[in-house]
């Protein structure tokens, strides 16, 4: 089981039934077209942050059926066809993607993946795409909040034991670093990613040795430089701060500094103080206060309320599980099909108005004010028609159509980028350094009202005029059918 | 990156970084003792399902470090001396480990490993082992919960698109099967450990033809002995059950039976009830009803307790992420140190009693009433004391002394096995059907007050007398010597 190959089975049977029944309708070459996309946004945040297109432009380049795929699948009690597992043999990605650029602010209902290819091709995708794109927003989105609160602080990701399995721990640390964390403790993560890695000693170290003093002699004698001692194995104040400040007058003894001391369980906000008092009252002041204790976004926003001097924040389970929200719930449907050489847009109806699809072949503006250089609301149009800079554009709510507002000097920026043409990826990898500085670059774009944590508002994901009427239409005629019976 | 090897960075970097500290002190090869263990049961549940075991045993045969490790951790700026580095080139683990067999129950604070061997590797191997057991012990829960709630009725893990990444979809469904599940919709998953798959169709499968009759015949076409159609599209029971029992007598004609229907969304009470009269009326009473719309114990509890007439569940999202508590919360602490030749126990104290660790290298012993063959509660007591079946035990509650309980005619069985002794395996392991029943037969040693989903009654994990005493006298010392200052 390699990293990318193999990956054929990372999926759902129903995609390999699906393909099979295609194969035996005649109908598994024909175009078809699906959105990738997600309907509400997580931890009542106000947008989420694109991320895990570079894990999917690996998996769409080397998904292939190796040998022990295909004799799998000739096992199961579906009996596929051997004609059909030949053409699985030489299966290869040969359709289209547009997609949103990691580190893009994104919002419910527009597409972050766009999909153009055979049905066969398309449906095989779905499961893992979802898998992989679903985690790493959700991380990157959480991450992003906590970057919020922590403001100018140094981040750290904690959670590799506590992630659910191995690779959430590496693809959860790349999209926290992506979303504005600093570092990481996941080595691997490190050294795939080029990810800054920290990390200094538990309290095994501690408890190893006869007394706390001598464990912390020993680990600042290892690393005179980089020295960060965790001060609560035995009492925070009473033993373990004024141990840390000992071994730091003896390190400057010997010309180096103490680099920080780490709180991790009691009262953070009151440790932290006296620890801060402690230390520079010691000469201590360049020594810095790491935290670590079931940290996230609200516990470290109520620290800061009450005066925490904490440097640094190590962020563990909440971040790599994205503990209030484990799942994103992104969906993938299909919006068009090729009808005689053109597309024919397809609608999924829902008692759930919000659960509607919205049919075509479609790209993402983001409108942005000439004046402020804020975004004003996104706006889904189909594909093939301009929006034009010129004229004044009026946005409104694709279901509270009374919700609207006109914008009149704008640029329109197409979000939806080209990735792969006919199976070949056309789109550069940035690196995740470039990604991290354009994610911070967008937040830019965004008033603070959508930024904060708690009840942001909600910006404005708009439909075309001619798009709204179509889908307006499709649903018409869907729900005469129903009634027809 | 594959599976087994180059595992050696799937860690946290102050484990490298102690190991390096150790060493630089001299004391990298002294033994040690660690256990692994979690606090407090997921999901307000009254036990929890072991699993990880094959996980970390594979693991622990194949930790090396690869060039490129080494590579990546020269670069470091901790500036590792060479010689430690050509040490890690030869890195095996060499330790004891004794385990719980998975499928195993298991208790609050009693080790489910137990890890002798350098303090060197016994530190590498720490945020690995909790990341894999951590995992699989959740999500064993979480299906044995829903098992539970589920009765006879046959259950399918359909989360792979919504699992933290790849592995998690893997290792959850691993998991899920050992607890009880049936099968799965991963393919991988049902590669890797031969667990039977299930999956038919999407709605898109339905959208891309011209009528939803079609779709289902066109279905029904390639897959006529195994066919479970996705009803709610349109409308579950004005098109799509009516369009589904037309399929079915015309599979009939053929001389093949619909194998079922699938709801996906609505009131599955009312909908079930409602689609299983109307398959009966047209004498399909053979058809099943599958389910699936994020369901969990709870929402399959209440649609039970409304009569749903609903064969079979799929269960993704809530079961694959541990939904309503996406981590375990184990932790991995050093209980004893070799000091010559002898253990000496160590205790880690702390301000929350539930937190202070139990000293010692230890076993655990199920005590079981030989009268009724049902647990009576678990005993933790040293390595090397053995337990009296002869005469009558007093079993109490190790942080409130005063609850008590007298066992008269028991056996005890030593739950923790030997897996690895010096560093071979000598535990040979079981198949996964193995582990499936092993769980499933402990389930009867069990009365159904622990077992209960709501405020189960809390299982008796006590410590021996020696233990008990032992640790409270490790406290007196330890708060003695920080009172000293």
């Amino acid at each position: 089981m390699n990293a990318y190959t193999g990956w054929a089975l990372h999926t759902d049977k129903y995609q390999i039934t699906m393909m099979y029944a295609h194969w035996k309708n005649g109908s598994h070459l024909e175009r078809r077209a699906f959105d990738l996309y997600f309907r509400t946004l997580p931890f009542g945040n106000g947008y989420a942050v694109f991320a895990g297109l570079e894990r999917a432009v690996h998996y769409l380049e080397e998904l292939r059926f190796s040998e022990d795929d295909i004799r799998y699948l000739s096992k199961q009690p579906e009996k596929y066809e051997p004609a059909f597992l030949d053409m699985l043999r030489k299966f290869r990605f040969t359709g289209d993607v547009h997609g949103m650029l990691e580190g893009t602010f994104v919002f419910p209902n527009e597409p972050l993946l766009r999909l153009e290819g055979s049905v066969m091709e398309l449906q095989l995708l779905e499961t893992a795409l979802l898998n992989f794109i679903g985690y790493q927003t959700l991380v990157a989105t959480k991450a992003a909040r906590i970057r919020t609160i922590a403001e100018g602080d140094a981040l750290m990701e904690f959670g590799t034991r506590r992630a659910q399995e191995s690779d959430a721990a590496i693809w959860g640390t790349r999209a926290a670093y992506l979303a504005g964390f600093d570092a990481t403790s996941n080595l691997k993560a490190g050294d795939l990613f080029d990810i800054p890695t920290r990390g200094t000693h538990s309290h095994a170290w501690v408890q190893d040795f006869d007394s706390e003093l001598e464990s912390f002699r020993a680990f600042a004698h290892a690393f005179p430089d980089s020295c960060v001692l965790l001060v609560d194995t035995y009492d925070t104040l009473k033993s373990g701060v004024p141990h840390a400040i000992r071994v730091g007058h003896e390190l400057r003894e010997r010309g180096h500094d103490l680099a920080g001391i780490r709180l991790d369980s009691g009262d953070l906000a009151y440790l932290s103080k006296e620890a801060r008092r402690m230390l520079d009252e010691a000469g201590l002041s360049r020594t810095q206060i790491v935290a670590s204790s079931d940290l996230d976004e609200t516990t470290i926003q109520s620290l800061k309320n009450q005066g925490a001097r904490i440097d640094a924040w190590g962020v563990g389970t909440k971040l790599i599980t994205a503990y209030d929200q484990p799942a994103l719930g992104a969906v993938y449907k299909l919006v068009a099909r090729e009808r005689n050489g053109a597309w024919q847009p397809t609608i999924k109806i829902s008692s759930n108005p919000e659960k509607v699809t919205t049919p075509g072949v479609k790209n993402v503006y983001r409108i942005i004010d000439r004046d402020t250089e804020k975004a004003r609301g996104d706006l889904i149009i189909e594909e093939g028609h301009a929006i034009d800079e010129e004229q004044p554009l009026t946005l409104f709510h694709p279901i509270h159509t009374y919700r609207k507002k006109r914008v009149h000097e704008f640029h329109a920026v197409n979000l939806l980028q080209p990735i792969f043409r006919d199976g070949k990826r056309v789109y550069e990898l940035p690196s995740l350094q470039e990604i991290r500085r354009y994610h911070a670059e967008q937040r830019e774009l965004f008033w603070e009202e959508h930024l904060r944590l708690l009840n942001p508002e909600e910006y404005h994901v708009d439909l075309s005029d001619d798009l709204w009427k179509k889908k307006q239409e499709l649903l018409q005629k869907i729900y005469q059918t129903i009634r027809k019976g």
